[in-house]
């Protein structure tokens, strides 16, 4: 399966949409040229536009699928990192409000042993992205050349970075095309998209946190389930280790939302504070990362290590190493106050009392966009200080006047419309709230 | 629902891509704005391209089929053509082998008072084109501006054209877009593009010949039934008089096939002459246009009427003065010499005795195709003078060594390629042949 644009033989692009169109499955030979010929402009936009929607509607088989993913991958620059120690194991998670796992995973994998090159995206709508919340750490440069990624790979066991056009440009292209062709909720186009970065990585192995839920991509259980089995099953069918848990984004995870707030309760989490459903979740995911790099015979064992790199202080120390080598301030993580802050903060007061029962994820997701900490369009730029600090989560009682949120912000304008999105957001009732399980099952090939 | 560009509210394009992949119908408005913004070239090919992908798959309503028909209609200019005296009546046919009858029905109708502005097509593949089959007439010229049309019309009630910038733009930006795209074969987008193009003509009343059989563009007749119920319903909903006749095409319609030979047969048939079923197939068509043109009471008159114009010699003399008014050599009708003709005759003789029981269709248009009689790609140019008599049809008895075909040609290595696809083409068995009927159905709103 691999690439060989030159000796492909050539095919028509009008026959290959056909072919989809007719619900026939294409070879690996025919997708490969269009992906590559796609690349290559020698395909033009309206008959790629074409396939895809075809193949939104018709679905792809699971070879056709991983046949996708594999061509994808190799449209552009795999890395290479054997040369350097340790199992390369990355984290993908299909976003959310308030994910912040990334920061916390890449360092303490990297404090275990495992090497972990990561690249990742940005914010869009409601969902937060790494590299924003990276860039609030004054000095932290996540546009690296890729000499520079595995150099400080090598010598801390971890970096973030964000895409590079050498890594799967033919996923570049398609996604933005997709994104104006009604074509992007696909879950054999996502699966493809996400797994073809990633494994451009040069893993061994992948642990995807794949989200459900009213703050996910994905709402519906059997959505994300599915799309899990299938980014599972091409893993395996190119021969990589790769597990995905199925986690709960019902409700905003950990209790910061905005970019330097995220870092905030990213550092407690290293240093054995944080909220429990953020620190237990990343002690799973942490857990599943060491199991499959090799470091630990079970995913309990993986935890148990996960809690006690935390516990000593290594992960902290390897976050501050790596912030450092990007050329970010490593002081962040002693003094919190070194990051960006918001001018001003306004609390938001329950009306009445009761327990939370339901936190609308993606209504608070909006709020701190409205803030200015987040993207309506991919050229606006964003405010690292604003945000939102969640006190009451699902199941917490509240009595009327009890403060539930505090809004950081820079704008009384902005502040008001985002005070009304939150108060709209929580339902607080007489009856008990009851948080979803966090981890709402486990698929492995 | 006019076409209303300038007031019309502004959509997404995407949004209505993603309505039509969701399976929710589009309002008029939506369609409206879609047609016109794409011919306007504000909505780029590859977000068209998507959408007619969608629609192709999902299909159309009958509401939308209207809506979009009307809307390619009113891209460009519709004739108004009230001023001339007469019912405006044509004759549309999907196209087949040997399928000349709107030679013989343009002036057949004319005769009879109605007025006939019919623009028509190019062969491709193996089916022929009526532009093609009048360009073998000395000097006649197809590509008449619309005022010399409206002229020619206003003086003899019927003129031929081909299609022109003005009419229907739409269509042609669409039809182009769809042949690179694999969106060629949806009955709904097919549908919309002959209704748009011929009630473009300002048509009270519109004849369908919807082929059906092995030299059809709709194989089974299931498809000819649903395409010609779909043009049916979308003219009444345009509130046009509209009939549709499925008629056979599983063996070539008359006996001559090539360009100049076929305005030889029409001539025979103008003359009273030529085969049953190309003879019996303009009666029942040119019945009808008199029919729903309001000529005659009934189907039935109407077909007598048609009749006795032939026999009266006012249908060959309206074509010879519509071959005089387009630039032609109205002489044509009394000598066919002065047509052009092929250098060379061989003739294709049956190996066995028997009875004719099939003769594939396309095979014979394919042969016509080799011998330079039609187009492969539309660059294609074309040699009038070349073709096939075929004097056995299916039923008629040969005995072995009996010359069942007569081919026309210039160039001996084509005929004699054209000469084995003709042999291959018969089917001669002892067992008794039978025609199928010519006309299979009449769909009638």
């Amino acid at each position: 399966m691999n690439s060989q644009a030159a000796s492909a033989p050539t095919f028509r692009a009008v026959d290959l949409i056909r072919k989809k169109r007719d619900q026939q499955e294409l070879t690996p030979a025919e997708i490969n040229y269009f992906v590559h010929a796609y690349t290559a402009s020698e395909i033009p936009d309206y008959q790629a536009s074409a396939w895809l929607m075809a193949a939104l509607i018709r679905g792809l088989t699971r070879a056709e699928t991983a046949a996708l993913t594999d061509a994808m991958l190799h449209s552009g620059e795999v890395l290479d990192l054997s040369e350097l120690q340790g199992a390369k194991v990355d984290k993908h998670s299909t976003g959310g409000v308030g994910d912040k796992t990334s920061l916390i995973l890449a360092p303490l994998a990297a404090a275990g042993g495992l090497l972990v090159p990561m690249i990742s995206g940005r914010g869009l709508g409601h969902t937060g992205g790494t590299l924003d919340k990276l860039e609030a750490i004054p000095g932290f440069n996540v546009n690296l050349s890729l000499a520079d990624f595995r150099r400080i790979l090598g010598k801390c066991g971890c970096a973030m970075i964000g895409q590079t056009a050498q890594i799967a440009p033919a996923d570049r292209k398609l996604y933005a095309l997709r994104d104006v062709t009604g074509t992007v909720e696909s879950p054999y186009l996502i699966c493809a998209s996400i797994m073809s970065k990633k494994l451009a990585e040069g893993l061994d192995a992948l642990v995807l946190d794949v989200k459900t839920g009213s703050g996910a991509f994905m709402k519906k259980e059997e959505d994300a389930r599915f799309l899990a089995e299938l980014m599972v099953e091409t893993g395996k069918r190119m021969g990589k280790r790769v597990v995905a848990l199925l986690t709960d984004m019902d409700q905003p995870l950990g209790c910061y939302v905005g970019n330097a707030l995220e870092v905030i309760e990213s550092i407690d989490v290293l240093q054995g504070k944080g909220p429990d459903d953020l620190r237990n979740l990343c002690l799973e995911l942490g857990g599943w990362m060491f199991y499959l790099g090799g470091v630990s015979q079970t995913v309990e064992q993986g935890k148990e290590r996960a809690a006690s790199l935390i516990a000593s202080g290594e992960a902290l120390e390897k976050f501050a190493n790596m912030i450092a080598l990007q050329g970010g301030d490593r002081n962040v993580v002693d003094n919190p106050k070194l990051l960006p802050k918001a001018k001003h903060t306004i609390e938001v007061k329950s009306a009445q009392s009761g327990n939370v029962v339901r936190i609308e994820c993606e209504a608070v997701g909006v709020a701190n966009v409205i803030l200015g900490g987040g993207r309506e369009k991919k050229e606006d730029a964003i405010d690292p200080a604003v945000g939102l600090v969640l006190h009451k989560k699902v199941g917490d009682p509240v009595s009327a006047g009890e403060t539930i949120c505090t809004i950081h912000h820079n704008e009384d304008s902005r502040a008001d419309r985002a005070r009304r999105l939150v108060l709209q957001s929580y339902r607080i009732e007489d009856s008990e709230g009851k948080p979803r399980a966090m981890v709402q099952g486990v698929i492995q090939s």
